[in-house]
């Protein structure tokens, strides 16, 4: 069993689905599967801005944010507190891009506060992206996007929400926060399989791509290539520039009728039934909580071990439960635990299975 | 039925390995799936090099290797006889290189005296990279690929072969033709489903990335991010930078199976006398190929018509028989119909049900 931070299992009907005989990625049939999937997946979104499907794993579809809104030699915000949030700093390096960096401690989100302090010391902010990571899987907290993203808007900057692993387990709002570019996944709450990923562009995201035409070294990760292809090829169903994983996107049409199915309110409701009854059995475990009670994720949870637990725990699991859960990242590796309770794995029974077996498991290492 | 270079219909067994419960992408489990994959794609690729496989659509490994092996302002060789070849051109232009274009006219192939007489006009081609298609699917050519990268490796140049469209149905010889990046395919001649493409990278083309370090402008496409990968998340079961998407690769180790059971010599002689029995067939239909006669593709056919031609020959196979092949690409697009006969569709059951279905149609075109 799967009870990491993604991937998680996926919904059942969604595996059948991939055994189909496949489509090609262009003509009538695929527009009208591409259409249907992008349609529904606004709903996740909340956003009547443009989804477009990429086929790129989940951090690259966050680089292609990087090259197409982060112009060489300019600066870029980022909060970063955790693993991944650090990630997009090191894109923005690498694309030669100058990150301003807002850091938080680990287990702490970056606040309002802190991105207005860091916003207001430059003089003209207005047009800068900045990037902030929803839901740090690395460290199970949730930031105040909602809070944060207001902020930046009121001073015009482009705005990258990176919902990866939030999206379809918490809320997300892209149009009422003002995201100009966000990032969904196929495989995490969503219960589809990983392959290709939804993002919401914004107009004024649209623009500024074409603004930084000269500036974006990338062909196919280039904004105004796919806006090329959704012009040009579009009409004869290839809305996007190269082939696709048209497997995959059928699951991931069918995941995304099973969420609209079960409705996003009592999805999200679930999911943080699920994450409550996670703290409290793993504080009834001896465990404590990695993360600042203020910012608790919904989509996963992580308490604090220290390094000799850690292996035999996991361990225990894997070899006796065939349960898999997650450790460490980075600095954290050794120290903490992480269970992902997101789409399919966000079930009470998934997790007093897991509870059970590590109360099994604990009770063996603390004997000894 | 798909008779179009690509998609392919993949082998039923595929299909069926993708309704699996998901592995995920590290662990013990998965590094055993993922070495045996690579281990069996070195066959194919007739190699010792590292096989690395890349989560992404074709075109973005072959954007993978202009990434790493142009450095900004510096010159690119690139052999152009179609529109995949000359989508390389863009690719060298997007990252900041500087293409040095060699071309033919479309039916015809770049030939070794061309390439010969390009890279003598430098003064040091050694360590420049060039660009090679093995098989052109826009014009149904195949290069000879095995000649000019002998002169440029006599030169002491790098060089990519994109086998996209070959690999699986016509021969590939990585080690013996000095491919330091190498480029094939899940979903054409292989039989797999597509979303992760295989690609053969030499020490050379390592060394290369390495020297370049500083101006290779992307984290996830760069091979320094890669062997880092490699190196250290490795031993844990992770040897690649992001997530990947396991049930393609399980489905493309499923595919790979049967390729190596069929055994690649069968397998390229089934592609030779599908191929032609399919040209010897346009014939018959009074259709002319579009090709050079030297030069013909074992696992696409592409025949000259007149656009009223194309276009009821096309809608009419679609509608009447449900077979999908291909029109032209860019300059060609109303004046060829391009046929795939690759992996699953490289049969004469497959050639004959669509030329049978082919008779019909142009019968009720040209009596009209």
């Amino acid at each position: 069993m799967l009870m990491v931070p993604g991937p998680s299992e996926p919904e059942p009907e969604v595996l059948t689905t991939l055994a189909l005989p496949i489509l090609p990625h262009y003509g009538e049939k695929w527009k009208a599967v591409y259409d249907d999937t992008t349609t529904k997946l606004q709903k996740i979104f909340k956003t009547d801005n443009d989804v477009i499907i990429v086929p790129v794993p989940g951090q690259l579809a966050v680089e292609m944010a990087v090259a197409n809104l982060v112009p060489r030699g300019e600066e870029a915000f980022v909060c970063v507190n955790g693993y991944f949030s650090e990630m997009i700093v090191s894109m923005v390096e690498y694309w030669g891009g100058k990150p301003v960096v807002i850091r938080s401690g680990l287990g702490k989100a970056v606040t309002q506060d802190q991105v207005e302090e860091a916003i207001e010391k430059k003089s003209d902010p207005s047009g800068k992206p900045i990037f902030v990571v929803q839901n740090e899987t690395s460290t199970g907290v949730v930031s105040p996007v909602e809070a944060i993203l207001k902020v930046c808007k009121e001073h015009g900057m482009l705005t990258v929400l990176d919902s990866i692993s939030a999206f379809g387990g918490m809320d997300v709002r892209v149009d009422e926060w003002g995201a100009d570019y966000a990032i969904g996944y196929a495989s995490k709450a969503i219960g589809g399989v990983f392959g290709a990923e939804p993002v919401a562009v914004s107009g004024d995201a649209w623009k500024a791509a074409k603004k930084n035409s000269d500036k974006i070294h990338t062909r196919f990760l280039n904004l105004n290539v796919w806006a090329k292809a959704i012009e040009e090829m579009g009409p004869w169903g290839h809305p996007h520039p190269s082939s696709m994983p048209t497997s995959i996107i059928v699951g991931l049409r069918k995941a995304v009728d099973l969420v609209l199915k079960e409705g996003l309110a009592n999805r999200y409701r679930r999911h943080e039934e699920v994450a409550e009854f996670t703290r409290k059995s793993l504080g009834e475990l001896g465990l404590k909580l990695f993360p600042d009670k203020r910012y608790l994720s919904n989509t996963v949870s992580v308490a604090s071990v220290d390094p000799e637990v850690d292996k035999k725990l996991r361990g225990g699991l894997a070899s006796r439960y065939d349960i898999m859960i997650a450790g460490g990242l980075g600095e954290l590796s050794g120290k903490i635990i992480r269970i992902g309770h997101m789409g399919t794995s966000a079930t009470i029974q998934a997790v007093s299975t897991t509870i059970a077996a590590m109360d099994a498991v604990l009770r063996d290492i603390r004997k000894k």
